[in-house]
């Protein structure tokens, strides 16, 4: 089941609360009006399931680092102020072992995660299970009771990403598909909370790249019931690690395993201030292509039809072998 | 590792917020003041996952229901206003076929907890793997920006609670000892939500009974340094369920499996206020005892030392049966 027609199905028992301000499915962060005044906030929850079971993250670091940039990184694509976050650690009895440093290790990553992100661990709560599972739920300000959606892109605004792709695919591949583990390149991304609150005052939309570029433009996509023409080469989106690795470029885009940057769109009007904004801050950017009105994605020789990318998730059934062949399998499909 | 020395262990490593109001262990939930307002927030997160693994909860209906009022409870135990709870599910594959029920009524009890509790779903996230995990994370406004803490309870405060004690316990009794589950007594709690907002008001100290009533007690006792002499007999506290169980009336107050009641101190000149507003609006409460110099709990002719309740549990190491042998044991000790 798609993830979309799966949240439906939860959320259809939901009663909707008077003072939350987005529809399912419009933002990464929930957004919610304190009664009485005009404050809005912004929260989120997010987890480590599949990535620890699948063994895609072992390192308890890096576990700790990302359990707070995963959500730092949905505030980040409201524009939201980071406020601070609760951390629910389910772990293995072993852990606890004081021979281990599993543990420490394991705070080490959230604490740096928090410091570089800005977003205080305020508390949590700690289990303990056969299987590890790390939860975070995250809450922010939104400046000016502004904030972005993923919906409001129309036909002809820019589409532009704060970042290379590919870095979170090439990172996946080396790790679950090379037996050795020495070209396997560093992965501790960076929550766009800076960027995100600048963007937010251009943007017409904006979604995180946490299921990857291609997963997130395909949503955007599907919620703005437009298409996005891809006019930036390979060679200019893709990051250098993802170069390095010996399958075609555009499944380094196409492979769910995001980057945590921040994909938007801005109206052609709005882009050259945007982009003298961001230079005169240093801040990078790469100018992707526009939103078009023929559904999917049109990138270099190939036309991915709308959702395809998406379901070759889903439809894997959490089988990552099974999941690289469909993936490989779309390439072919529609050229034009 | 008890849970206290666990925290301890963990949070060494974070930073704290300037806007954080409570220290580590101090509250039930995090409170968070929003930068240039003075309004307060409180945020918790709180987890099924030991409940699932052992069996204890196993009806969909049930865990959804929990997943809800576990963070419901927190909020009322530091007297806050709900605001709204983000939902985190761990599925099994199987959970998704359209033929089971289990999916739509694990969203019912969610639902109707929601309802019940006036914590609205305002979002969440979806994860797959082989073992269920549910994590809640609830967010609350502090009305007129005061909360309740655990510590502040002074020697010669009266202790109370919401209601009779014990339902929780009967309930695992029944669930993981009994082959038929015929007797199982019907457990789906409810947050005192109400009840806390009022309490708020006479309250030197509060803790939810989320881990049965004698380790909250004892939880009290150590935060504020002092012990508890409880006054009230058997008859008074027990929950008429637990009544029903063959075995010693304090294993049922004593166990681990909690009531998600309030368990408060109030000073003595405060007490005859609040007995007439909560007899006046026709709510529920026992006084239970009094707070005293001597360190432990005092019941009946048991005496229970500092500690002993909560470590029972870290002690027996998630073995179930291990704990019974260990609770049984503590009843034995110290008499006086």
């Amino acid at each position: 089941m798609e993830e979309h027609l799966l949240i439906d199905r939860l959320t259809r028992y939901y009663k909707k609360s008077a003072f939350q301000k987005n529809k399912v499915h419009e933002s990464d962060a929930e957004i919610i009006q304190i009664p009485n005044t005009d404050t809005l906030l912004a929260i989120t929850i997010d987890s480590l399931a599949e990535e620890i079971e699948h063994s895609l993250y072992t390192d308890p670091y890096q576990i700790g680092w990302m359990t707070v940039m995963i959500n730092a990184s949905d505030l980040a694509a409201v524009g939201a102020n980071p406020l601070g976050i609760v951390v629910e650690q389910t772990l293995l009895k072993k852990h606890i072992n004081t021979k281990s440093s599993f543990l420490d290790d394991l705070q080490k990553g959230i604490a740096d995660a928090s410091s570089a992100s800005g977003l205080y661990v305020l508390g949590g709560d700690t289990n303990f299970a056969k299987k590890m599972h790390m939860t975070g739920a995250a809450l922010g300000v939104c400046p000016q009771n502004r904030y972005m959606k993923r919906r409001g892109c129309n036909i002809g605004d820019i589409l532009a990403t704060t970042n290379k792709a590919g870095l979170g695919n090439a990172f996946a591949y080396a790790k679950l598909f090379k037996d050795s583990q020495k070209n396997c390149p560093k992965y501790f991304p960076h929550a766009k909370l800076k960027e995100g609150k600048k963007i937010l005052k251009y943007a017409t939309s904006c979604i995180d790249t946490s299921d990857g570029l291609f997963a997130s433009i395909e949503e955007l996509g599907r919620l703005n019931r437009l298409g996005f023409q891809i006019t930036a080469s390979t060679d200019e989106i893709l990051h250098d690690e993802a170069k390095k690795i010996s399958l075609p470029s555009w499944m380094m885009l196409a492979g769910h395993h995001g980057d945590f940057e921040l994909l938007f769109t801005v109206p052609e009007k709005k882009w050259p201030l945007f982009k003298k904004e961001f230079q005169k801050q240093q801040l990078p950017f790469i100018q992707l292509g526009v939103a078009v009105k023929q559904l999917g994605i049109n990138f270099e020789k190939h036309h991915f039809s709308p959702g395809v990318i998406k379901k070759t998730w889903s439809e894997s059934k959490n089988n990552i072998k099974k999941y690289m062949q469909n993936l490989l399998k779309l390439g072919g499909c529609d050229e034009h």
